[in-house]
């Protein structure tokens, strides 16, 4: 067993990679990141970059915060763009890490486009998206067989802090069986009222995961009808996935983590068993 | 730089690991996959799992094909789910290896359900899967805050060989302004055609992306009212993926691998510029 498992790609001063940490567990930080996180001479991370991943930093390495934090004031996107430049042009080694994947509602085709107009090289390195790997956590397939040969991901937070607009929700309701809503929370009630104005049924399950792939990791299941009230009343905190569609049923069978801890009985046939009303 | 990064869990006899490879480079291994791999007694991989991925694995490990390949008589899904559960019975640390992420059209979520009947324990390692990272590899952001709040990953390809029924085309092609087609190569003139009656612009941005994160690796970049006789023309083989959207544009800038290479000159405003028509 090497310590070089593969011929990794040089990481040259003057560089960024830009990089997923993936939702949290630091076991699903890519071979690549991980050699990012080694070799890097300033790693600029966002909030939701997990302690554990930052902690297979090398020991050399500047750890520079640059994300959302409550009460905290928050740098505008332009702001860490132009660090992030800055840093590079000054010849150091960049790994910009964002939580889960850069292209997943990361904003890092934001930051990608402002290395290309300021000629900075780059290289792209993929995450684990919580919507799918935190998911796995909590014991639920974003696609089944049985249930559903598509899958939205959609984001409840646009950049104004409002729900996005130009979203045709009657079309979002009706396309894919699964919708996976990232930060969800603060407009959770407004999105579950459009989706059931546009046909969604309101007593269709849904699961909320906070702190996918962490030991904090918490799961509320719910349904559309009343999950904002839920979530109110478990004060649930971001972030935050919402999962909605029948594959949340799954969880009964697939919770492997709870089973790995004592926690469930597993239940191999829930599409076909009555279903629980586990929300408490 | 130590040879183990993290505490990683324990692999033990009797044990299912069902893991995803990811797209192909093996750089986009997660640590919890590579740890498997290494401990793994047998390795029961999928034809989507590539063959340095393979490599990877320790010495001592068996591997075991179990997949889809051209020409070859391929094992049916309850024979694969069977031969799992007698390994494990048997004492051995089974990796079951699937390309990309086992619960993104991977049918984890069925072989995990067998697991689960036949009273076999298992943990999940999510993987990137290739709608996400692979299209990465070709400068293809899925979500771009000026372009979609919303993306929709869906399977070309049922189960049966059909393009799957059930499924909303005039929804799907309202609801996000970004699609993702796995398996989309053998019913694309059927999806393009559907799509377009849903009404999706003829004269979308569509992307073929073969090989995803491989040396190997090739796009055609095409229109969504050509893209099936483009793709004909060009003889692309499976596996491919296809995105439709404004999305494809953001390749112009963010080609960031094709600039590696030395291929391509990056330009930092696609959305705004006047858009070329780069196919062949």
């Amino acid at each position: 067993m090497s310590d070089h498992p593969l011929p990794f790609p040089v990481f040259d001063p003057g560089w960024v990679w830009l990089a997923g940490a993936g939702p949290g567990d630091p076991g699903l930080l890519t071979l690549h990141a991980w050699h990012g996180l080694r070799s890097a001479d300033v790693v600029v991370y966002d909030a939701l970059a997990s302690a554990a991943v930052l902690s297979l930093a090398g020991p050399g390495a500047v750890l520079e915060y640059a994300g959302k934090r409550g009460g905290r004031p928050s740098p505008r996107q332009p702001d860490i763009s132009r660090r992030i430049i800055q840093l590079a042009r000054q010849g150091k080694r960049v790994l910009r890490l964002k939580g889960g994947d850069p292209f997943v509602f990361g904003r890092g085709g934001e930051e990608a486009l402002s290395l290309v107009a300021a000629g900075v090289p780059f290289r792209v390195i993929p995450g684990i998206t919580a919507g799918v790997g935190g998911l796995a956590y909590a014991g639920i397939p974003v696609t089944h067989r049985d249930t559903n040969h598509a899958v939205t991901f959609l984001t409840g937070h646009a950049a104004t802090g409002d729900v996005p607009d130009g979203l045709d929700w009657p079309a979002l309701a009706r396309g894919a069986p699964v919708l996976i809503v990232y930060m969800a929370i603060k407009h959770l009630g407004t999105i579950a009222a459009r989706l059931i104005a546009g046909g969604r049924d309101a007593a269709e399950p849904v699961a909320v995961v906070s702190n996918a792939s962490l030991s904090t990791q918490r799961i509320l299941e719910t349904r559309l009808d009343r999950c904002a009230e839920d979530v109110a009343d478990a004060s649930v905190e971001p972030p935050a996935l919402v999962v909605i569609g029948p594959v949340v049923r799954l969880r009964a069978a697939l919770d492997w983590l709870g089973a790995l801890n004592g926690e469930t009985v597993l239940n191999a046939d829930p599409l076909h068993s009555r279903s629980l009303d586990r929300t408490g």
